[in-house]
This record gives structure tokens, C-alpha cells and sequence, in this order.
């Protein structure tokens, strides 16, 4: 908790406190009252920015001289590029070459440099290699990284801190690097709040990874929500195995419905995979009435010219 | 002023208060400092719901046991519906008989008691006053009101609580009464502040109505702001005439395109209308640099199966 803390006092001026939202109508159709925390109005429109630029501004001047590398094409890599930015200091971002024009924008925006490679994880990582040793720049992975887990965790304090009688929190779960760092906030703030985690039904190796007591990789994941397709990293896992409560799934349609009613009556843009926690709300998948609902928002980047309902 | 204030301790526990949200990247693109007042995010979303609480609070006992009733299928109705049932009263909302299934529904939601018409404006105001020879009810203009004025002016107190140094306010116009009551209250409140109404190029009786100094009335408004096709209200154009610094005008396209960059970069669902003060940033139309800026995004109710860049 305590690097989760210092994590804090070292981001909070770099990012957004992003705005805790609530709607009647929402909470009216849930029969509890939800509490929005809102990480799509975060920097670079995700929670990544908070662990993206905790593990960069905890460099040693030296190891930052040298630049940051990652493999995403994803959120991670955008949040990266404008911490480094930030910072002053490089950060090669490696993307398979068919990776979309938008998502290579939106590292090039924040000043990322890209190095495209072939689109195999193989490729990914072997480039991403080659970029270390010939830069001596230093890798960050999106999640399995206590650096950056720590920096997801500051949500939870300040959610926690805008409202602290919550029952439960629901937090999506991809490589669990925002839900381990949830968990370990959340429970030692407030020990007697549930932290469950969601995920889609189509990459549901978290729900089945917590069962069986090890992490049981996803090999073809088939769901909507892109940001959530990654297996859990080993790092998350042993926290998650250790203080979530649980691990709900939630279908396809659940995912778009639940996007769509945070569009229309919350006015916010939130991807898929930042639609996934309140879609267990929307699924009925969590037995309370009457209860404190804190709600992750994880994120609000997507291709506006292809919405799931078009 | 005085009105204002005292609006704001009546409505304040019944709204939001709404966000003021920033962002780098649109800085960045505008060369100046932007914040956006985020009444898109405001209970019914959007502005009105202030203006409609103080007015339905303002009123008696005696009156208010009789219901509202006003004529309007846009925010207002969404608006004065939810602060009649706040206060347990009647809301007769006069709807033209074409109007939009998901603008009833929004009625509805609220509770709302909806009476059909032809859809003339003649039609609506006589059904709005059958409706109140029948029922007793106390009419509520949408704008050309002073308590619902007073009630609009309330999010510049609390834009100018947040971001005290503001050098320039823009405000869509459409009917003038949130551009009126945000002059009063901004005015008032920081002398310096230059407060500028925003319309559409293709419904700019604002524009030709400050220069003219009387009211030239929209003949036939063509913008896909359509919240803002409306003519301006007397009681509005006496303030905005005498504090009101400039009206610009912005084209359709500008619209569209600073909508869409407020989606994609802020991740903030906006009406086109919402938009419009945006718009004259990403036009061009301001020659001021460097400075402090307060945008209000007023609205964010719009047909998601149909949005303008399809």
C-alpha cells in the first residue's frame, strides 16, 4: 500500500482526478446507487496513464537518459509515449505493422517513436529486445509491472476518498494490472469493501485462473472489449488470488448494451472494454439491492466510425 | 445578480455541479488555455435542468399544487418534467404529434405528462393554453423567462469558483436565455471577462439582432445545432444587448468537426448545439492567444443510430 501512496503523491499532479459521476435513471434501473469513476476522462483517455507515468518518473536519471520501450498497440502505449514526454526523454513504442492508423496517431500525438514490427507476439518481443540493447532503454509492461500496478491503484484512493462507504467495486480485468492494484488499495483503506472483478465470458482466464488457484492463459480470446483480450500476468494474479472477492463474466451483448445506456444517459465515452463492469450491472450478475457501487470506467478510446451498434 | 445567487441555493442539492475538464491536446491545437464547463454532463443532460428547478421552485404552494405545463420538445421538457416530479407535481409537456419517440421517452422517464399537437407553432400554444385554462397550471417558458433565466446564470458562479481568472466565456445562443443569465452572473462577478454568444452561420438572428439592436427573428433556421433554431427572447436580448461583448457565428462543418474532437479527445458526449462554443475556437473566429478560456458545452441529447459524420 505504501508504494501505492507514494505512487500517488508522485502522478497526482501529472494526470487528471478524473470526476466521480452518478445518474438517477442509472441507479434507478440497478436498484443501488452506482458511483462512476470516471478513467475515460483520464490523460490519453485511460487509466494507463496512472501506471505509465508512475514507472517512468521512478527511473533513476541514468536509467531515464536511456529512453523507455514497450510492445502495445493498445492504451498503454499512447500513455507511455506522453509520460516520457513529460519527463523529456524517449520512448519506442513497438506495433505490429497492421496496427491501426488512429491507435499509431495516438502515439505519435503524445511523441512516442514508433518501430513497427511484424504482428506476432514473437516479432513483438523480439524487436522490442533489440530496441533495449541497441538504446539501453528500459521496458515497462503495460501490467506485469509493480510500478505500474502501483500507479493503477491510485484510483482506488481517490475513489475511496470521494466515496468512502462503498460496499463493492467492479473492476475490468485484462492483465489484472488495474485490479491487483484496486485490490490492494481498496482493502486497506476500506477492508470491508468487495472488490470483484469482470471480464467477458469470450476471455474469461481470470474467472478460470482464480478457480483453479494458477493462471490459466487465454489462447483464443473472442470478445468486443480489445483492451481485455490479454492473459493475467503473473505479478496481478498473486494479488488478485490473494484479496478479490470475485470474478464475474459478462456476455457480448451485455458489454454493448451497457456502453450504449453510459453514452445515452451518462454522456459519456466509454470503449468496451470500460463498459465491462457496469455490463454485470446491466447482467444482474451481482446479488446486492441497496448498496454503494463503485464502477470503473476504464477508458473511452475507440474508432467512431465503427460503433457496435451501426 | 442577486436572483442568481439565490437561484443557486435553491437548485444547487437538486443538479449537478458539473465538471470543469481540460485537455492538453485541445490547448495544445488552440493555443490558448480551454475549460469546459461540462453541462452535457448535468442532470437530463443538459443546462436546462437549471433554469427548470428554479422556476418550478420559485413557485407557491398554491401554484405549484396545480402542475407546469410548457411547450417544447427539447431539453427543456426532459428539464421541466424531472424538477416537477422533484417537487411532486404535475408537468404537462404540449409535444408536436411528429416529435421524436426518444424525446418522449425522455419525458416520460421523468415522469412527464405529454399532450400531443399538430405540429404548428399556433397548435402548441393553444393546446399549452387549453392545457392551462383546464388544469390551472403555471407556464414555464423555456427561455423567456426570468426565474429560468436566473437559473441558467448559475453555471457561471460556478465555472468562475473553479477557474477564477477566466479572460473570455463563450455560450451558444439559441433563444438567449443561458447566454443572458451567464452575462449577469459572469459580469457581476469578474467585471473583465469578455462574454461572447456563439450561433450557427445558418441561424445567426443573434448576430443580426446585437447589431441591429432589436430582435430580428429567425425565419427558417437551417443548422444541425437544433437546439439552437429558436429566435431570441425579449427578456434575454434586454441583457445580452447591454452586456453581452460579441456574437460570432460558426459554420456547420466547424460544428461537426469540434463535436467530434471534443468526443474523441475528450470523451464527452456532445449535442451538435453543445458544440457550438467549441467551434468557434477550432474556426478560428477569437483573436485571442495565450489566454484563459471557459467553453460551455451545454448539451449532450442526441440520436446515437444517427450521428452527423455517418
Amino acid at each position: 500500500m505504501q508504494l501505492i501512496r507514494e505512487a500517488h503523491e508522485r502522478i497526482r499532479a501529472k494526470i487528471h482526478r478524473t470526476p466521480v459521476m452518478t445518474s438517477e435513471v442509472l441507479d434507478g434501473m440497478a436498484g443501488n446507487r452506482l458511483y462512476f469513476k470516471c478513467e475515460n476522462l483520464q490523460k490519453v483517455g485511460a487509466f494507463k496513464a496512472r501506471g505509465a507515468t508512475n514507472a517512468v518518473f521512478l527511473l533513476t536519471d541514468a536509467e531515464a537518459a536511456k529512453g523507455v520501450v514497450t510492445h502495445s498497440s493498445g492504451n498503454h502505449a499512447a500513455a507511455l509515449a506522453r509520460a516520457a514526454a513529460l519527463r523529456g526523454i524517449p520512448a519506442y513504442i513497438v506495433m505490429p505493422n497492421n496496427s491501426p492508423v488512429a491507435k499509431q496517431a495516438a502515439v505519435r500525438r503524445y511523441g512516442g517513436d514508433i518501430v513497427l514490427c511484424e504482428p506476432t507476439l514473437a516479432a513483438r518481443e523480439a524487436t522490442a529486445r533489440q530496441v533495449m540493447e541497441r538504446t539501453g532503454a528500459a521496458f515497462i509492461h503495460p501490467y506485469d509491472d509493480l510500478r505500474v500496478m502501483a500507479g493503477q491503484g491510485t484510483t482506488a484512493i481517490e475513489l475511496l476518498e470521494d466515496v468512502p462507504d462503498l460496499d463493492v467495486i467492479l473492476c475490468p480485468v485484462g492483465g489484472g494490472g488495474q485490479l491487483s492494484g484496486i485490490a490492494v488499495a481498496a482493502k486497506d483503506i476500506r477492508p470491508t469493501v468487495r472488490v470483484v472483478g469482470v471480464e467477458p465470458a469470450g476471455a474469461d482466464d481470470a474467472a478460470r485462473s482464480l478457480k483453479a488457484g494458477q493462471i490459466i492463459p487465454m489462447i483464443e480470446p473472442r470478445t468486443i472489449a480489445d483492451g481485455l483480450k490479454t492473459s493475467l500476468g503473473e505479478k496481478p494474479f498473486a494479488e488478485i488470488i490473494r484479496l478479490v472477492d470475485d470474478i464475474v463474466t459478462v456476455r457480448e451483448e451485455s458489454i454493448v448494451q451497457a456502453m450504449r445506456l453510459i453514452w445515452e444517459v451518462m454522456k459519456l465515452l466509454v470503449e468496451p472494454s470500460g463498459a465491462v463492469s457496469y455490463a454485470a450491472i446491466v447482467e444482474g450478475r451481482l446479488s446486492v439491492a441497496d448498496a454503494n457501487i463503485g464502477i470503473i470506467l476504464s477508458g473511452g478510446n475507440l474508432d467512431l466510425d465503427r460503433l457496435p451498434w451501426q
